[in-house]
């Protein structure tokens, strides 16, 4: 697969793409199979989920798909009632100690199997040559979600706790890297082959707390869920910062986001890297040429890379016309052959 | 005056301190003021702003005051109605070249004299070692407000019409560089010692899109402003992708968020900088202990640069203990002693 190939740093014949969110309310056929049912019974019924990851496959010539899902599935198989408005809203956040010891380690098999299944009919149904992504979100950015109640501009609740009492903070993760590694494990047992840690919210951290923090306890799942042939991509939102202690998390593929030049990233990585993104979704609102143009030059510093794997820098807006997605996975192609 | 020196790359004889948002929610006197009058009153009546702007600098030993005011409060006067719901929103944001060519250049003294007079009014009040601070909006964040019509998660209407059309958005930047220009200058006239550009949202684009837009609207204005012995800081909130270019800003200061490590900003933007910043807010809400150690490490940083102003890296937050703040700067002025 063209795909894990870059993953590895392997040769390929072209820049292989896939886009964050490429399963989404973009597309006309997905917001038809959306209009039935809402969003967590669509991640909880295998083939809803099934149907909406193959949905960009037919459209586009993507290279991997990703299992339609949510980073913050597991939470609420922790114990953690969790509702989509649309934005994530916990409507008892965690406030200390006794909050967090109430967590539970779910078992993947019995309590995400809807995933779990959603993944082998995916993968049976999927070209072989295409590769088939499983996710979840960081350790991190689950606890600041769980913290906060939802997303926050300031995240004083997430910090105020993080500064105030470490020791139970630091608890959080190891309990989140311990639901998270399992869980990713099951993922690839289930047929995803290679899967991503979302680090949404670790890009607003300090470079110190970030390092003290989010960065080991990504470090701990990725070592965990390591398995040969099968790549762990690491993408940190607002990795700018981190670019010189990003490689210590230990991922096969770092995950770069829209605000960062990638060529500067690949200078400050190292040219042994293997790297994922980054152009930014806003660049498909505009006209044709610029997208292909800005795709192009994207391939380009990539090919200074190890590896590299083009994406966008962030999800893909709703309000993108499909025709652009189209471009966009052209551009890439002709502009990655070798 | 220490704050001015510091700005200036002279010899001081420790470092100076002010924090953003100094004039604000923490304070109970400054609740106590704002419970009778809603936020723009306290902005236009020179007599409530000079007081907010003052009150901190009776309790503290900081080394600056900053006028009480928002960064917004040009763009009324452009010809565009505000809110603050406590959060900027416009009801009628920009659309296109219609609204745009609309928009009216202000006249400071005729339409934002009320700033000038609280100017002048807290220029009197303050002990003469203690530098005043005018400030605005950067051209790109106040055209974020305005074509978003508030704050955005993604700015996606802002960058659809950079992308579709760059030539109208350039005119935006371009009219709101000819507001704020005369308005900083009108500012110092007034008695600011200083002034500051606030780039809120800059730190949203990507770099290609930062050094195209967001950049030379802020060096246009800077430009214009530089006059002998009144430095002007540039503020940009996510900078760390734009290290590489922040210099040809033309600003005395580079202001530097809590994101990036301040030794790294320093030696990516050269030793003969001079920098402010940049411990993150939430490091108030915990233990003093801790503040004291984490303010200890960014003064050491800042010594590598030709000058270095302490502040928090973003405003300083509403749930903070004042009498975390006295330990910020008793910390402050002890690690930076010379």
């Amino acid at each position: 697969m063209r795909f894990i190939d870059a993953c590895l740093g392997r040769p390929v014949d072209t820049t292989p793409v896939w886009v964050m969110r490429q399963a989404g309310r973009y597309l006309p056929e997905y917001r038809e199979l959306r209009a039935q049912s809402d969003f967590l019974t669509m991640c909880r019924t295998p083939e809803l989920a099934a149907e909406a990851t193959l949905q960009p496959m037919r459209r586009f010539d993507l290279d991997a798909a990703i299992i339609f899902s949510d980073i913050l599935i597991p939470v609420e198989a922790m114990g953690m009632a969790v509702e989509f408005r649309p934005a994530p809203y916990f409507p008892a956040p965690i406030t200390g100690k006794e909050d967090i010891a109430r967590l539970v380690i779910p078992h993947p098999k019995r309590d995400l199997g809807f995933v779990l299944e959603a993944l082998r009919q995916v993968r049976a149904a999927l070209d072989p040559k295409k590769a088939l992504i499983g996710f979840v979100g960081a350790p991190f950015t689950l606890a600041a979600y769980m913290v906060e109640g939802g997303g926050s501009k300031d995240f004083m609740q997430l910090k105020g706790m993080m500064h105030r009492d470490p020791a139970a903070f630091s608890d959080l993760l190891a309990k989140l890297a311990d639901t998270i590694a399992p869980y990713l494990a099951a993922q690839i047992d289930a047929g995803a082959n290679a899967v991503q840690l979302f680090d949404t919210w670790a890009g607003q951290l300090a470079p110190e707390d970030f390092a003290k923090f989010a960065l080991p306890a990504a470090r701990s799942v990725i070592e965990r869920v390591r398995r040969e042939g099968v790549p762990v991509i690491y993408f940190v939102n607002g990795a700018a910062p981190y670019l010189d202690v990003l490689r210590s998390s230990k991922a096969d593929v770092l995950g770069i986001d829209f605000r960062v030049d990638l060529g500067q990233a690949i200078e400050r990585l190292g040219r042994d890297v293997v790297v994922q993104g980054n152009l930014d979704p806003a660049v498909l609102l505009g006209p044709a040429a610029q997208i292909e143009a800005r795709a192009a030059a994207i391939v380009e510093k990539g090919k200074a890379a190890k590896g590299h794997i083009f994406n966008l820098g962030h999800g893909i807006n709703k309000d993108t016309d499909p025709q652009a997605m189209s471009v966009l996975v052209d551009a890439v192609h002709k502009a990655g052959t070798r």
